[in-house]
């Protein structure tokens, strides 16, 4: 059965040094849904507003992303984001948001959606995540992202989430925020002691890093030449990576770092235009190719 | 035949933040030798002043390391390094070099020790580096360390050394500097260009990548959750990697990628004391075990 994804669909504005200032399409939910759609066609819940270009949505859909679980708002306005990078494109900051219809709306999930067996809850109010695993029937694999802001506000509501899912995905400072704890791996032991069955860590041009009951599994990111954009990097990474687990029988260890190196390479090719410039135009067959490249990268010749 | 590196011995001095200031022994040849000697006698070149203690020779002695090759220049005093670093231990900064006899002396290879097949030149100025390079016959592998000062001061000739040996190593950032190129696998291919048959790129807690004509190589860093020391991590690494080629019937890309596991290995478990507090007590046992067990992060279960 296709997984569901609940997130957000924003318009980007996006500076970068020495670049003129791009309007893009973006959010949470649609990196992310471009991505799974790779393995089959996927649900995605969010909201949007009565100025939901056509264009964006006509993207999606050709991503095979279904748009039943896309709430419209009448009289509001869509989500915006403008972020400005740095010379490290590893920085960034948020010059300006406009949450307009996110502010109005919570994740309401059709009910011809809710026996979804994998889900991804992307970055939002921990309260709204809940609000959204409450709609759900028993699902088979949830996985939640979450940034610094929740962790600082509303941690006791974010470790709630952590305990009812089955995978956390955080940035690295994110854990170490988080945990208390300067080194990583101390601080990923730790938030796993909180309640994440499952710890996701990433880490930006340096990949990601699993820990899970089998162990510690490291991610390395593919080496991209080609980087132009790393917005949605992370949705993209875990998108794909949800993606692929939908289509395998279980979620177990092995079938676990499968999907990730899946996500990793998606993630990698994500960056190479701006937007959705390659996610919309992208098929198996290149994942596929890069996926035995990133594999002979890991193992060697 | 016994590998041969060519580096410093040193005394250190090294800060970190809410810890005693602490004295320990120290330079890129004694880590990388103690770190090579984990695989068989290894052979050192370095110079020291007649203030070399016993217990740092013993320690070296221990460790498998000939000490044939180290010139004793009566009246000079032995190298000194004080560093500082920050709570990011990836940042430090030198509070104080005294030279001493490294500011007299230039690598001398007795000539038992000229046919060493496996050899690495541990950092210094590039003059020295082609001073050392003449004086081997026919070495199989030759690994070379840089670092930024040389990258600045002494640019063409570090490409004139990269042009006469098998293997570069350097950090990230240098590769950056030395390509002119803020992307770090466009800056390794130009590195390449510029002659360097093998680029090997060390990215402290994130590992390395190898850049060779089999493709890329990438070796996250073993996750250890005790990093108190990262001094002569780098080094312990060379070294490491150093040993175990030397045990390989030809340095093949599949036994330099096996090689630079175990320096990987090796790195993670030097960073785990004050200076050669673990490497100076390591065996082999635990090496294999840690690798073992680092390949299964790498590949899965």
């Amino acid at each position: 059965m296709a997984p569901l994804i609940v997130g957000t669909l924003a318009l980007d504005t996006i500076e970068a040094p020495g670049e003129p200032i791009r309007h893009s399409f973006g959010g949470s939910g649609s990196f992310s849904s471009l991505a799974a759609g790779l393995f089959g066609p996927v649900r995605l819940i969010g909201a949007v507003g009565d100025d939901f270009p056509d264009e964006f949505r006509a993207i999606l859909e050709a991503g095979r992303v279904d748009l039943r679980g896309l709430s419209v708002y009448p009289g509001e306005k869509m989500f915006r984001w403008h972020g400005r990078y740095q010379t490290d494109r590893n920085l960034r900051e948020t010059v300006g948001l406009e949450l307009n219809v996110i502010a109005v709306s919570e994740p309401t999930i059709p009910p011809e959606f809710q026996d979804s067996p994998c889900v991804l809850i992307a970055n939002m109010p921990p309260a709204k995540q809940l609000h959204a695993l409450a709609q759900l029937r028993g699902p088979q694999f949830v996985m939640v992202d979450t940034v610094d802001d929740w962790i600082i506000a509303h941690r006791a509501e974010l470790i709630e989430v952590m305990n009812r899912v089955d995978a956390v995905l955080m940035n690295d400072s994110e854990a170490r925020l988080l945990a208390g704890e300067a080194n990583l791996i101390r601080a990923a032991h730790a938030v796993r002691r909180l309640g994440a069955r499952r710890l996701i860590v990433k880490k930006g041009e340096h990949g990601c890093a699993l820990f899970d009951d089998a162990g510690i599994a490291l991610l390395p990111a593919y080496p991209t030449p080609d980087d132009v954009d790393p917005t949605g990097a992370g949705d993209a990474f875990a998108g794909g990576t949800l993606g692929f687990l939908a289509t395998c029988d279980a979620v177990t260890p092995a079938a676990l770092r499968r999907a990730l190196r899946s996500g990793t390479v998606i993630a990698s090719i994500a960056v190479e235009g701006h937007g959705f410039a390659t996610l919309s135009r992208l098929g198996r067959a290149e994942v596929d190719a890069r996926l035995a490249n990133y594999e002979q990268m890991l193992i060697g010749p």
